[in-house]
């Protein structure tokens, strides 16, 4: 049944809840059949009650960027949380402390000298959980996954304020790829630079459980490599155009939609009200040829966002076309992290109905 | 003096006060030689604090993108509000209907299908006033500036719920000028438009008496021209690097900065924790030369931004740099508006102290 799209404002972020579900149980089935944990990343829709159905489907855990996310996941009642970040900053070691009396909270480390500064702030008596976090090729942050991660390993362990226990790492140039196959190195590769490092520190006598993946391009090919143990994909509870683009999704399964109505039509053009303030710039976060415009306009393939100004979006057109003022337009954002950022709410829709709104909880935790 | 960043927690949005004011009066200045009115757009800053300064400045009153931006512009205290949008959805125009019985409220119209939606909702007894938006070469929504004008402002006379006294534009085209000249082209035919337009009416027999042009780059020129009335810079009160690309500012006059921390240090890159829900993703509003990379590093103006992802910034380095963990960076960004828009509050700082926090009142207000 097709929701009643007239009666809702815009711009709105429609998700939908059979889209969600689904996604969800994907990723839950996928996990169960190949045996590992799933720790999903909340940056996607820094929402409690998303979170919590995660949870629901057999998450361990979550995976946030930032102590402000996993400050509001632990008031939604969540336990076991990553913080996939190598914190150094002394006031945010302090709330990290905070929030060990009310959940397990795991902080990444990538360096020696970051290692030494979480020491200063944690004491014995009560660790702080640590992962090494391994650069498997993006270049972002991430220690290299050779004798370095022995190194950092070593370093650590003789630190009696640091409790380590696993390796993980984010192939987010998998982003990039051009191709299945480019996607299917990159996850093995992703694979590779965790259990290799973990096997590494083993061999110096550092025992290395939790050997941790991400990237919704290439959890499904990395979470089934001998070894690792854990996936933590993010995008995928929602999906968007750059994984549609990477041949990852179907559009389908993308549940998260923004609705935009026509603002103005001219013999050229249509003006929508969805502009970079609502669909944000992302054409692929690390390049991705197949993105065309601003987002995939559901009642008009043939329609592209060719530009945006902060409150508009510009679609061109040639000849009459069948759109008068008002009309509504949804939109399957490029990228679904930031466009959920920009959100108060969720409208949340089931069988043609808005039948929820729900909190983009930690929206704007940048902290 | 400077500002004691280390016991800042970031990212953090930075609001220079001195700046701050010099800019708007500035502005005022201007206005007062020109002789025209000034409506700043408070899309930039979406704050009650900063609009209520601009209107001890001088200003007759504010521009808005959406009804929203009004409405939290309004409870602040604002009694003059133009809402440069070609509103014409009724929940949306139900909502102006209260406004308009605290505040005076001034809606876009561009078309005269739009014209008869608002007809539908405004009463003889208290009309709606509007104001004709043109095109002058930005392409986005307005009429064009020929006979389509007249016919449309004959069109609106008829109607007995509206009132029209006023025609503008906004010559956003201007962000993709290469050149000086190439703007103060632009800035001509800016005024030339919304002149010629009014004149047209009142050849026809109706008197437009505001004659409005906008954008940061063109308005001190545009503003000039006999016959405007009145300028609606947004963006001037803070600046940016993308009004540093195109020779409208000069660095020293950004007001507004993200105070960053760098969060890993590798052999060949910097990383820090500001990405794209940080900085968002604009290089310039249509395309602009100048800028190189991802904002302006005012520590080590040597240092590019060379890419974002959505929580880390990377910094590409070659051989050894003085930085370390924890280091604060402070970055002009590229495109102050969309910044804004992505925190909660600016902390306010003189004489190299933060003196105050200002929420951003309007952010997020896409409806």
């Amino acid at each position: 049944m097709s929701i009643n799209f007239a009666k809702i404002d815009t711009p709105a972020l429609l998700l939908d809840l059979d889209k969600l579900e689904k996604n969800i149980d994907d990723i839950a089935s996928f996990a169960k059949e190949a045996v590992v944990a799933v720790r999903p990343h909340i940056k996607t829709h820094k929402s409690i009650k998303i979170a919590q159905r995660q949870i629901e489907a057999g998450a361990v855990g979550l995976t946030v960027a930032k102590v402000g996310e996993a400050e509001i996941m632990v008031a939604g009642g969540i336990k076991d949380i990553l913080i996939a970040y190598p914190l150094a900053a002394k006031p945010k070691l302090e709330r990290v402390k905070k929030l060990m009396e009310q959940a397990k909270v795991i902080v990444a480390v990538d360096s020696v000298e970051q290692a030494d500064l979480l020491e200063e702030c944690f004491d014995p008596k009560n660790p702080l959980n640590v992962w090494i976090k391994v650069n498997s090729g993006l270049n972002r942050v991430g220690v290299d996954p050779n004798e370095q991660v022995v190194e950092l390993a070593q370093h650590v362990k003789g630190l009696s304020g640091l409790r380590l226990d696993g390796i993980f790492t984010h192939a987010g140039h998998s982003y990039a790829a051009s191709s299945t196959e480019e996607i299917e190195t990159i996850a093995n590769e992703e694979a590779a630079a965790v259990v290799t490092s973990a096997e590494l520190c083993e061999a110096a006598g550092i025992p290395i459980p939790n050997r941790s993946v991400g990237s919704t391009p290439t959890f499904k090919i990395a979470g089934t490599v001998e070894g690792i143990t854990e996936i933590r994909p993010g995008n995928a509870v929602f999906y968007d155009m750059v994984q549609v683009g990477l041949g990852v999704a179907k559009r389908e399964q993308c549940a998260l939609t923004v609705l935009s109505s026509v603002v103005s039509v001219k013999k050229n053009r249509i003006v929508i009200d969805a502009g970079s303030k609502t669909l944000a710039l992302d054409q692929g976060a690390h390049g991705n040829a197949s993105i065309a415009g601003h987002g995939f306009v559901k009642e008009h393939p043939e329609f592209v966002i060719a530009r945006l100004s902060e409150e508009h979006g510009v679609i061109p057109v040639e000849g009459t076309v069948d759109v008068k003022l008002n009309d509504r337009l949804t939109i399957i954002p490029n990228h679904a992290c930031v466009v959920a950022n920009l959100f108060e709410t969720y409208l949340v829709y089931r069988d043609g109905k808005v039948i929820d709104e729900w909190k983009v909880d930690a929206r704007g935790r940048l902290q």
